[in-house]
């Protein structure tokens, strides 16, 4: 019975541990969520792993189709290993291997944003839709693609770098060493290095986010930012409108790219600037090629930070699915 | 019999109608090329299609698959109709019924640029390689992305409009409204504007390029300021850096979201400055994320202005070879 079936997603962070188990239909059951802890090194993080899903797995009738993990690095094109994850600091954890070792189930890993993107399109704001984009505007900035009812991979797994595309080539210095990314501007840490400057240059001129930061101008964040300019404070105002103008020129490139026919936006930095969804819609009304948006909806990204577990989970019901549903 | 498969292809522009009898390894058996004369209307450049395949056509034993159009402009998604080619001024002309009537042969319709992405995937620089992006630098650029072995083409079939990524978000305005695409600072179109507008700023730091001009600032064009940088002009060397630059800007952006394993080059821009693959290729390296680059290759189109009629023709044999093929 294909309505009944249902998978374990996983979404593990530098920070956090999501886990839930999710039904066909991409609604959560039971989920929980608990300290990464990536200090303790890949075992005991792949201990706690098993141990939720043990938990999550208790009093449940029957097996579920699979586990799936996104992970907030790169995994490597054969799908058994994390290749590199900075926040965890992980180098080639055979991450595969040891949780199906440990739980017997099928395992299939993934990035965790194209996980987001998994969860969005075929449960969230992109259902029903096989022309899609999605970018999630947090600390960094992710994204995925799905064209013609796939998602884009690339040629070693690692496509949709949608963060690292260049709208400024005279622009600000990225972490990831080039100039004028995205998310060298528009990312949150961007957002919160501009204030931060700028409140150092001009102590008069940032008196207020300072004032709102407790006098700490390490403590600026780009949340701290959006509400200040909600407040009306003109230098965030800003921040937020650079902010703004640097995400409408990347949504052009990838509209005028990929001629999709929704826009999905998510992520912290869009959640506490949900305005920028109408800005952008508009902006890359004006900006795009006309006939590369005519078909095209901007729209809010829907299940928030758990799209990351349904979209992991849905790929495991995708995977493995039919191989253990009896028939 | 597979191997004696072949089919016509014509590329469609607004200055010339190529047309190619191709067999099924991509070898051109016969060729012609006439004037578009667009100024006599769609009808005219219909007839004159139709003479041009049926003269490739006498002689040859046996019918061909079909017959590929690649056409200067934009596709219904339908695949039946020229809904917009500004260098025909044509709007909404239903060329594949019209053909099709004519010479009584299965007709598809492509853009051109596409074309010529299937032309060098299968026969040209993108031979045997599944994740390649082609990106055509001419008087304007356009490119195509091959993605795990499919054709990207958009939910409205206007994918991959690659000129029209932004690259400098305060740059020079493109012919499409928007400011600072890749093709305001790169194509061909844009190089011209600005070795005029630099000679008419500073006479003498121009006098070169004006004198390869014979005088004529409005004679002044990217393949003349190409062979002025060759010879060592300044000017012309710093309008060459300039776009040098976009384009790796430009090329950093398309290998992070597209992970590609080949990066293939082509149009006069890139004859005109060969060096510039090279150029780019290291470029790339150096600026793009390093997992996203580590199998890319970046190389030149094999094709050159033939790559339309093969790629067009190789659609036809694909799509309609099994049809119309003896068993």
């Amino acid at each position: 019975m294909k309505d009944k079936q249902y998978a374990i997603g996983v979404d593990l962070g530098g920070t956090n541990i999501q886990a839930a188990l999710v039904d066909g239909s991409g609604e959560i059951l039971k989920g929980l969520r608990l300290a990464t802890k990536a200090g303790e090194g890949p075992e005991a993080v792949i201990a706690k792993i098993s141990g939720a899903v043990r938990v999550l797995l208790q009093g449940t009738e029957r097996s579920p189709a699979g586990l799936g993990v996104g992970v907030a690095g790169q995994i490597d094109p054969s799908g058994e290993a994390v290749r590199f994850a900075p926040n965890l600091a992980w180098h080639n954890v055979p991450l595969q291997a040891a949780l199906q070792q440990q739980l017997e189930l099928p395992v299939a890993l993934i990035n965790d944003v194209r996980a987001a993107t998994w969860g969005e399109w075929l449960f969230g704001a992109g259902r029903g839709c096989d022309d899609l984009v999605c970018l999630f505007v947090g600390t960094g900035i992710g994204g995925g693609v799905v064209s013609a009812g796939r998602m884009l991979s690339g040629s070693s797994n690692t496509a949709c770098e949608l963060g690292h595309i260049t709208v400024d080539l005279h622009g600000p210095l990225c972490s990831c060493g080039n100039r004028g990314c995205l998310e060298a501007i528009a990312g949150g840490w961007a957002i919160a290095r501009r204030a931060r400057e700028a409140v150092a240059a001009d102590p008069q001129e940032g008196a207020q986010l300072k004032e709102m930061a407790h006098g700490r101008e390490d403590a600026i964040t780009a949340e701290l930012v959006a509400r200040a300019a909600h407040a009306g404070d003109p230098l965030a105002g800003r921040i937020v409108a650079e902010t703004t103008e640097a995400l409408i020129a990347g949504a052009t490139g990838l509209i005028n790219t990929f001629n999709p026919e929704r826009l999905i936006l998510g992520g912290g930095v869009i959640e506490g600037l949900p305005e920028l969804v109408q800005q952008i819609q508009q902006g890359t009304k004006e900006k795009a090629l006309q006939i590369a948006c005519e078909n095209l909806k901007v729209l809010p990204a829907q299940l928030r930070n758990a799209a990351g577990v349904i979209g992991a989970a849905a790929l495991a019901m995708r995977q493995f699915g039919n191989q253990r549903q009896a028939p």
